[in-house]
C-alpha cells in the first residue's frame, strides 16, 4: 500500500519538490543525489553512519512533545532580580514583531537600503540608551549585561590613559558580571579587584560601579568617579534603564561608559536570554566602541538615510586589531526594547518606574513594622533583608505562595519589585516573612530615592516617542517600518557564510508560550524541569550531528562560542603544563572573528597563507608549524573552507598540527554543508562553535540573536564553560546566564526533532546541490571561484566580479545595489575575497526561486555588457544609479540617458511583484564624517 | 499622590489622547465631552446610570481571566463528527493569516482595487469548492452547512420549475441542517419532507441528500437526481469536500447544487466555529446564488483583476428582492481553507483523504472481528456501529480514554476519522468497545468505498494549487497577497455604518488557544465549562450594554441575528393569536439587509418614507400604520439613523407602533454611537441585533466572520434560537452550532472586560467627538448632509458630492478611486443616499490619521476645482484615473496633461509612507458579461 503518512516536515523546509529536485540534478549533470555527494565530499571525512537521533516527528507530534516539556516548567513570580526583573511585553509588540517573520527573518543591516525598518527601530533604541544614560553615543546592542561590562573594561584599557593593568569593581556588582569578567580579564593580563568604592581607589585603569547596586543599594558615585578621572581611569557605570527614569544619568555622575541590560523593557526572561545588553559613551569614546553603530547618513538624493556607521572597528575589518569580537548582537530584543520605549513614552516610562519603586518602597515599610531589618535605606526596586539564620526559610516559605525570592546568604533575603508587583504579590512576601499586613498602602510611605540622586533632566523627548501611544498607531508603526525592509518573507537571501534558511513557524510558535518565556534564569531547577530536559537533549543531539562529546549551549552568539572553545584549549594546555602555548594559526579567508576571538583568549594570531584555490598553502602551514611549533597553541580552521570548498587536505592539516601539540578547533560556521555527512569530531578536530542561528534555524532577527553552542572532544571537556550559579567549572562563563539564552533554544530542538536523520541529511545534500545548480546556471556569466572535485562546490559559490570591474567600472558594489532593483538581498560583497560575490542558497529555496536569481544576475550581466559596449554610460546607468526609489522613477524629470522601464522592470516578473526600495544609494563616509547615532530632530528628514 | 495603575487598555483602544481629544473639542466648539454629548443626544433616550459591568481589567488580568476559563475547557479528541472533523491548521496559515492583522482586519472587498490580495485567495476558494463539487460556479463562502442547505433550498425555490410547496430532505442529512431547513422552511410555506430516498419521491421542487449520509452511509444518488429532474425538481448535494477528493463529484451525479462546510480544510473546531460553508451551481443557476461571488475583470489597463461579481443579487442592492439576507460572510475562514488546499496540493489533499478513509476501514474491520456490528458497509470516514443497549457506555468508556464518541441513540455509536486520527486513537476505540486489538493494520482491510462512486476527474490542476508546498514559497505567498491590501494595519478605513475600530491582539490572542480552538460544538458541556461561563457572561454583559433582559449569541452574522428576532416576533404574534400580523414597516434609508430578512420570516415589507433631513417621515408612519394596523407585525429602524442621525422622534415612533399592536425592532448596526450613553430596550425597543464585528471587536476578517447576537426584551425571551442538541426552543436554530460562531467570542469578552463601563462609554464620547471633528474639517469642502441637534452627527457623517457631480462630471466612485492614490481606503459610498459619502472614523483613529484623511479630502477638492475650472481635462485628469499604479506612474510614456507627481504625490506626506495599488480602476461590468469564477489559466494574466 501506498505510505499514507503525512509528508514529513522535512518536504516543507527542503524548497524543491522531488521533481525539481531531479530537474536540477539534471541541470549539474548528476544522476543522484548520492552521486552528486560522492563526488562533492572527500572520501576521508564521510562519517560511517547515520546520525543517531529520534525519527523525525511531525510538526503536530513536535509542538505537543514541547508543550509536554513546556507543562513540566513551573512559572512562579520570580522577584529574584540579580539583573533580570519581570516585565509586560504589550501583546501589540508581541504578535507584529516579536511573531512575525517579517521582523525576525530579517538579516543584519549590511544592506541598509533594504533595512531601514529595522535601522530606524535601532536608532530608537540607541536613543532610549543615550538619553537615559546621559551619554552621546550608544550602540545598537550587546550580548548581556555581563559581557557588556566585560567589553567596557577591555574598552577602558584601550582608551584610557593609565597603565595599571588593574580594574576595579564595585563589590556590589551582579555575581554573573563579576564571574564573566573574571573570565575575560584573566587571558589579557588584566588584574580584578574588588572594591567597596568607600576609600581611596588602588592605581587602575578602569572603575566598574553598579548602578543600583546588585543588593539594591543606591549611592551616589560622582567622588568614585573624580578619583578615577584624576588618576587617568575611566569608569563604566552598569546601569538599570527602568531606575534611571527616575535617577540622575550616570553619564551626569561622571561615567565615561554605561552599560546594563534593556531586559525589563519588555523583553520576557526567557530563562536567561536573550535580551539586548546597551553599551553608551561619552563623546571621544564612539571611535572605540564594541558592536555596531547605528547611524545617520544620506542617499544619493541628499534624503536622510540610516546605516551602520564606523565599521572599519568592527572584527569582519579589522580582524585581530579589532575592538571586540562581537558580531552577532540582540538586535530583535533591541528593537523590542526601544518599541517598548516607543509604546510607553517618556511618561509612561517614569509610571512604571515609579509604581516600581513606591511598591519596593511600601514593601520596605511593611517588613520594618513587622520588625524585619531592612539593610539599606535608600534603594530603587530591591529591598535587603537581614533575617539572620531565617533566609532560606524564608524563601522557601515565598515559594509556597508562588513567590520567588533571592537568597543572597544565610541571613538575608533580597526582593525586587517590577512592572508586573501589585498588591496581592506584596502581601505574599509579607506573609513568607510572617509579617502580618495585607494592605500595600502605597500612600503611606515615603520614596527611598536619594535626593540628590533624583533625575533632573528630560530624555526620550522625540516625537517618536511621544506619538504612538495607542494601539492602531504602533501597529501601523511597525507595519511601515517592516514593508521597508527585504526579509526571509519576501525573497531569497543568498547571503554565503549565513545560512539564511526557513524559520519555521513551528520551531517559531513555542519562544512564546509563558512556559518557556516567563522562568528567571535563577529560578530554583525543580521550576524548570523541561528546560533541563530540552536543554540536555539538544546538547546531545548537537554532539551527536558533530561527532563531538560533549557541548555546551552556554555561548549565546558564535563569537562567544569561540572565544569559549579557544578558553577551553588554553585551559587544557595549561593543565598540561603547556603555559607557553599561545600561536594560533589562521587562514588569510577566515573569518575576521576568529582572529579577534584569538586576541580575547590571550592568543597570538599568525596568519596562514591559502593557495590560488582558495585552499590552506601546505608547505606555508609547515613553515608557520615549524616557526612555531613549541608556542602552538591551535589552528581556527573553517570547514568547509569559507571559500565554499570542501578541501582534500583538511585531514592532513588536522594531522599536522596534533603533531605539533596544537589543538584544532574548526569554525562550524559552514555546518551546513557537513551535517548528517561528515563530522568534524570524527575527521580531526578537538573543537568548534556552531551557529544555531544558522545551521539550526534560529531565526536571524535583524542581527541576532543568535546561539554558538561549544562542541569538544572528551580531553577538553572538563574545559567548557561553568557559571557561579549552577555548576562549577575551571573556565568561568563566556555568557550572563547560566544557560545562555535558553528561551530560543527550544526553534532548533524543533527542528532536529522534526527533521531527524533522513531529513537533516537530505537538507544537506539539497545545500549542495541548490549551490551546485547555481553556480553552473552563473558560470556562463560570472567566474566562478573556487571549486573542489569535479568542478563543484559545496553549500555556497563565489563569483568574481574583479574582470568585469576592470574592464568596465562596474563594482560588486553595483551590482549589489542592483540587485535590489531585481528584489534581491544582495549576496555577501567582498568577502573572502574583495570583488566577489558569495552565495549560499540553502535547501529552503525552491527551483522557481533559485530560477529567478540566476535571471537577476543574467539580465545585470547583460546590463554590465551595455557599460562595456559604450551603449550606457559608465557614470550613469542602471547599475551605477542603483538602487531606484518609486520618488525617483516617477520624478517629472528623467535626465538619465536609459529608460524608466529598464530601470524599475528589468524583467518582467517584476511587474507582478516589485519590492519598492525605501532610499536610494546611501553615502556610508558621510554618515561616518557626521556622526548622528540618536533619533536626529525632524528637520534633518526634510528635503 | 499620583496615579501610578497601568494606564487603562482604553487608552490603547481609544486613538486620540487627553490632549488631542482638548484639541478636537475646540474645534468643534465645545468645552468638554459632557457638553458635546449633551446637545447631539436627545434627552429622551439617555440611560439613567451607568453601565453595570465589572471594573475594567488590564490586558494581563484579562488574559490570565482567560486562561483561567480556557483551562476549565477539556479537549479530547473527538470523533464525533456531524459536520465537524479534526483538522491541522498548518503553522505557517495560522501565524501568517490567522494571527495577522494584514488579513483579519481587512473588510469586504467591495473596493476591488486595494482586495486584489484577498479576492486572489478567495478564487483559490471558489476553485476548490467548484473543481471538488463538479459544478462550474462557487461562491466565496456562507456561514455554515446548515444555513448553506436552507439557501439551497430556497435558491431551488426560486429557480426551479415545479409548482409544489415540497422539499424533500434526506433522512441522513446532518441533524443541525435538519433543525435550521425546518426553521427556515416554515415562514416561508414550504413543506419538508424527510425521506430515505429509496422509493419514489414525492411531488417536490427540490430534494437535498447529504453525501456520505450523517450516519456516515455512502450512497449513489443518481438514480435520485434522475427521478428529481424528470419532476422538475433541483437536487441540492450536502457534500463532505475531503470525501470528494475519492468520491464522484455531486455534478457528476446530478447535483444542480451543492454546499458544505470547508471546516475540515484546516479551521479549528472552535466549539463550533467560525466556519466556512460554501455553495456551488451548475450552470444557469448563478444569477440565482445567494452570498458574495468573486469574479475576473479586467482593469483600465486591461490586465487581469479581480472583484466581487453579479452584486445586483445581493441584500444591499436588491433589498426584499435579494436571493438571501446573507452580507457578512466567513471570509477569513474560506481564505483559510483555500490557502490549505494550496499548501498541500491535489495529492496531497488526497493523500489525507485516504488515510481518513483507511482508518476508518481498519476501525470497522477490528470492530467487525471483535463481534461487534457494522451498520453500513460503504463509508468514507465514518463507522456507525450497533451496540444493542450499550452505547452510553461505550461513549463513556470512550471518553475516559480521552476520545470522544457519538451516541446516535442507545444501541447506536458512531466514530469519523480525522486527518490527525491514527493508530493510537483506534487503539482507544477498540477498547470502549471491549474489543482487543492493538494494530491498526491498515494494510490488512480493504476499502469500504462503492466501486461506483470512485473519482476519476482531476481537480485543482491550476499551477497555484501545485507550487507552493514548501514553507517558504506559502510564506511569500501569504505576505504577497497581503501587501496587495489596504487593511487597518495600513491606513484608517473610514467606512460609514461599519465601524472599523481597533482589533486588539489582547482580544484576538486567546481565539488560536488549543483550549478554545480544539472543543467539538457536540462535545458534552462538561468539557466546555470555561466556554460555558464566556458564554453566559457575555449574554449578560451585552443584556446591560443594550437595556434587554435576554441575549442569544448564536446568530454567526448580523443577518441571522436580524432572522431570529423577526421570528421572535413573529412567534410572540402566534402565541398571542395574532396569526395574521405580517407586515412589516422599514424606512427607505434602511440596509437592505432588513428588507431581505423580514421577507425570510414570511413577512411583507411597507416602506416608509424619510423627510428631507433623512428622518422617518412621521406623517408617512402614521399613515402606514393607519392603512396596515391590523396586520402590522413590526417596524425596523437603525438608530441612531442609517444617516448617522440621533432622531428626536425615535421614542414616538417606539409609541406609535406599539399602540398598533406591533413590536419594534432596532438595527444594532450603529450601537458604537450608543454604548454607555443610550439603551435601545430602555428607550422603546422590543428586540435588536448587535454586531459584534463592529461595535464588539471582532474583527472584519476580509468580509466576516461576524457574530449578529439577538438581545430582546423579557416578553420575547421565550423564543430565542434553541437548538435540537442542546436545549429546545419554539423556535428551531438559525445557525448550524448551537452557540455559533462560540470560537471568536473571546474577541468582544476581552473588549468588554477591559474597557469596563468607563472605557466603553469613553469610546463612545470620542467616535461621536471624532465623527463631529471630521464633520467640521469637511464642511467647508463638501456639504455635510443631514445633521441633528446643534448641528452635530452621531458616529458617522455624510458629505455629499451630488452637486459637485453636476457641476464637474467628477462622481463619487472618481474620489473614492482617488483616495487610494491617497492611501486609503473610501468611506461607504452611496448608501444610504446615492453620490455620497458616509464616512465613519470610530474612536481608534488618532487625529494624525483624522487630519491626514481631511488632508486627503482637501486635496481632493481641490483637484475637483481644478476641473471645474478647465484647468485639468474633464476626461483625463488625476480623478477620473484613479487609481495610479506603479507600472502606470513609471511607464516610458506618460501622455496624461497633468503631471507624474501630481498623480503619484499629491501630498508630501505620501512621500514617506505610500500604498502602491497593484491595478488601475476595474471594469466591474465586463466582468460581469464575462463571467469567470475560479483560477483563470495562467495566459489570462498576460498582457
Amino acid at each position: 500500500m501506498t505510505d499514507l503518512s503525512a509528508p514529513p516536515f522535512s518536504s516543507r523546509h527542503i524548497g524543491p519538490s522531488a521533481a525539481e529536485q531531479q530537474r536540477m540534478l539534471e541541470a549539474v549533470g548528476f544522476e543522484s543525489v548520492a552521486d552528486l555527494v560522492a563526488v562533492a565530499v572527500p572520501e576521508a571525512i564521510r562519517a560511517k553512519d547515520r546520525l543517531k537521533l529520534p525519527a523525525a516527528a511531525s510538526e503536530a507530534e513536535a509542538i505537543a512533545e514541547l508543550r509536554a516539556l513546556a507543562g513540566r516548567n513551573q512559572v512562579l513570580t520570580s522577584m529574584i532580580g540579580l539583573g533580570y526583573h519581570d516585565t509586560v511585553t504589550p501583546a501589540v509588540i508581541r504578535r507584529n514583531l516579536l511573531e512575525n517573520p517579517g521582523w525576525y527573518t530579517a538579516y543584519t543591516p549590511y544592506q541598509p537600503e533594504i533595512s531601514q525598518g529595522r535601522l530606524e527601530a535601532l536608532l530608537n533604541f540607541q536613543t532610549v540608551v543615550s538619553d537615559l544614560t546621559g551619554l552621546p553615543v550608544a550602540g545598537a546592542s550587546l550580548l548581556d549585561e555581563a559581557t557588556a561590562a566585560a567589553e567596557g573594561m577591555t574598552l577602558a584599557r584601550r582608551a584610557g590613559k593609565a597603565k595599571s593593568p588593574v580594574f576595579v569593581v564595585d563589590a556590589d556588582t551582579l555575581p554573573q558580571t563579576k564571574a564573566v569578567l573574571a573570565t575575560r580579564a584573566e587571558p589579557l593580563g588584566i588584574e580584578l579587584v574588588e572594591s567597596d568604592l568607600t576609600g581611596d581607589l588602588p592605581e587602575c585603569f578602569g572603575v566598574l560601579v553598579q548602578y543600583p547596586g546588585a543588593s539594591g543599594r543606591l549611592r551616589d558615585f560622582r567622588a568614585v568617579a573624580e578619583r578615577a578621572h584624576e588618576a587617568g581611569a575611566l569608569v563604566v557605570a552598569a546601569a538599570d534603564l527602568l531606575a534611571l527614569t527616575l535617577l540622575a544619568a550616570p553619564g551626569e555622575l561622571g561615567a565615561d561608559i554605561a552599560v546594563g541590560s534593556s531586559q525589563r523593557f519588555g523583553v520576557s526572561f526567557g530563562y536567561g536570554g536573550p535580551h539586548a545588553a546597551y553599551m553608551s559613551v561619552r563623546e571621544g569614546l564612539q571611535r572605540q566602541m564594541p558592536g555596531r553603530l547605528v547611524g545617520v547618513s544620506v542617499d544619493a538624493d541628499g534624503a536622510a538615510a540610516y546605516r551602520l556607521a564606523l565599521q572599519t572597528r568592527e572584527q569582519h575589518i579589522r580582524r585581530e586589531k579589532a575592538t571586540s569580537n562581537i558580531c552577532t548582537a540582540q538586535v530583535l530584543l533591541a528593537v523590542i526594547a526601544g518599541m517598548y520605549a516607543v509604546y510607553h513614552g517618556p511618561d509612561g516610562l517614569r509610571r512604571i518606574a515609579r509604581r516600581v519603586h513606591r511598591h519596593a518602597a511600601a514593601l520596605a515599610a511593611g517588613l520594618r513594622e513587622g520588625g524585619v531589618e531592612v539593610v539599606h535605606a535608600e534603594f530603587f526596586d530591591t529591598v535587603l533583608a537581614r533575617v539572620p539564620g531565617r533566609a532560606a526559610g524564608i524563601v522557601a516559605a515565598a515559594a509556597e505562595r508562588g513567590v520567588n525570592l533571592w537568597q543572597a546568604d544565610a541571613d538575608h533575603v533580597s526582593i525586587a519589585c517590577d512592572e508586573k508587583t501589585g498588591a496581592a504579590e506584596l502581601a505574599k512576601v509579607w506573609a513568607a516573612f510572617g509579617v502580618e499586613r495585607a494592605d500595600a498602602a502605597l500612600d503611606a510611605v515615603d520614596d527611598a530615592l536619594p535626593s540628590s540622586l533624583l533625575r533632573e533632566s528630560d530624555f526620550l523627548t522625540h516625537p517618536v516617542f511621544n506619538t504612538h501611544h495607542s494601539e492602531t498607531s504602533m501597529l501601523r508603526y511597525l507595519r511601515r517600518l517592516q514593508d521597508k525592509d527585504i526579509a526571509l518573507d519576501r525573497s531569497m537571501i543568498p547571503l554565503g557564510s549565513c545560512t539564511m534558511k526557513l524559520n519555521a513557524t513551528t520551531e517559531m510558535e513555542p519562544i512564546t508560550w509563558p512556559e518557556f518565556a516567563g522562568i528567571h534564569p535563577y529560578a530554583p531547577e525543580a521550576q524548570a524541569l523541561g528546560y533541563g530536559e530540552l536543554i540536555r537533549t539538544l546538547e546531545d543531539w548537537l554532539a551527536e550531528v558533530t561527532g563531538y562529546d560533549k557541548v555546551s549551549i552556554q555561548p549565546n552568539a558564535g563569537s562567544q562560542g569561540e572565544f569559549a572553545g579557544l578558553l577551553a584549549i588554553r585551559a587544557y594546555h595549561r593543565a598540561n603544563g603547556d603555559t607557553g602555548r599561545d600561536v594560533c594559526l589562521i587562514p588569510s579567508s577566515a573569518h575576521g572573528t576568529n582572529a579577534a576571538s584569538a586576541v580575547m583568549a590571550g592568543m597570538r594570531v599568525v596568519v596562514v597563507a591559502c593557495d590560488d584555490d582558495g585552499n590552506v598553502d601546505l608547505a606555508d602551514l609547515d613553515a608557520k608549524i615549524g616557526k612555531h611549533r613549541d608556542r602552538l597553541a591551535a589552528i581556527m580552521v573553517t570547514y568547509p573552507s569559507t571559500h565554499g570548498v570542501y578541501e582534500e587536505t583538511v585531514t592532513e592539516i588536522c594531522a599536522k598540527v596534533h603533531d605539533a601539540g596544537g589543538q584544532v578547533y574548526v569554525d562550524g560556521a559552514n555546518l551546513n554543508a557537513l551535517v548528517g555527512l561528515a563530522k568534524p569530531g570524527e575527521f580531526g578536530a578537538d573543537v568548534s562553535h556552531l551557529n544555531l542561528h544558522k545551521t539550526f534555524c534560529i531565526p536571524h532577527g535583524g542581527g541576532g540573536p543568535g546561539v554558538g553552542p561549544v562542541a569538544v572532544r572528551a580531553h577538553l571537556a572538563p574545559y567548557l564553560p561553568g557559571h557561579p550559579l549552577r555548576d562549577g567549572s575551571p573556565v568561568g562563563p563566556v555568557s550572563a546566564a547560566p544557560y545562555g539564552s535558553a528561551g530560543i533554544l527550544p526553534i532548533s530542538w524543533a527542528y532536529i526533532r522534526m527533521m531527524g536523520s533522513d531529513g537533516l541529511t537530505a537538507a544537506t545534500e539539497q545545500a549542495i546541490l541548490s549551490a551546485n545548480y547555481l553556480a553552473r546556471g552563473l558560470a556562463p556569466h560570472y567566474p566562478v571561484l573556487y571549486t573542489g572535485r569535479g568542478g563543484l562546490v559545496a553549500h555556497e559559490c563565489i563569483v568574481d566580479l574583479r574582470q568585469i570591474t576592470k574592464e568596465t567600472g562596474v563594482t560588486v558594489d553595483d551590482v549589489a545595489k542592483r540587485l535590489i532593483d531585481y528584489g534581491f538581498h544582495a549576496p555577501t560583497m567582498s568577502f573572502p575575497v574583495a570583488g566577489t560575490l558569495m552565495i549560499e542558497p540553502t535547501e529552503s529555496e525552491d527551483l522557481a526561486e533559485l530560477d529567478r536569481f540566476v535571471d537577476a544576475m543574467v539580465a545585470i550581466r547583460a546590463e554590465i555588457a551595455k557599460v562595456a559596449s559604450g551603449e550606457y554610460d559608465p557614470a550613469d546607468n542602471p547599475l551605477r544609479n542603483a538602487p531606484h526609489t518609486a520618488e525617483a522613477l516617477t520624478a517629472d524629470e528623467w535626465s538619465h540617458p536609459y529608460s524608466r522601464s529598464e530601470a524599475a522592470y528589468p524583467v518582467p516578473s517584476l511587474r507582478e511583484d516589485k519590492y519598492w526600495v525605501p532610499v536610494r544609494r546611501i553615502d556610508q563616509a558621510y554618515g561616518d564624517r557626521n556622526l548622528v547615532c540618536s533619533c536626529p530632530p525632524l528637520e534633518a528628514y526634510e528635503d
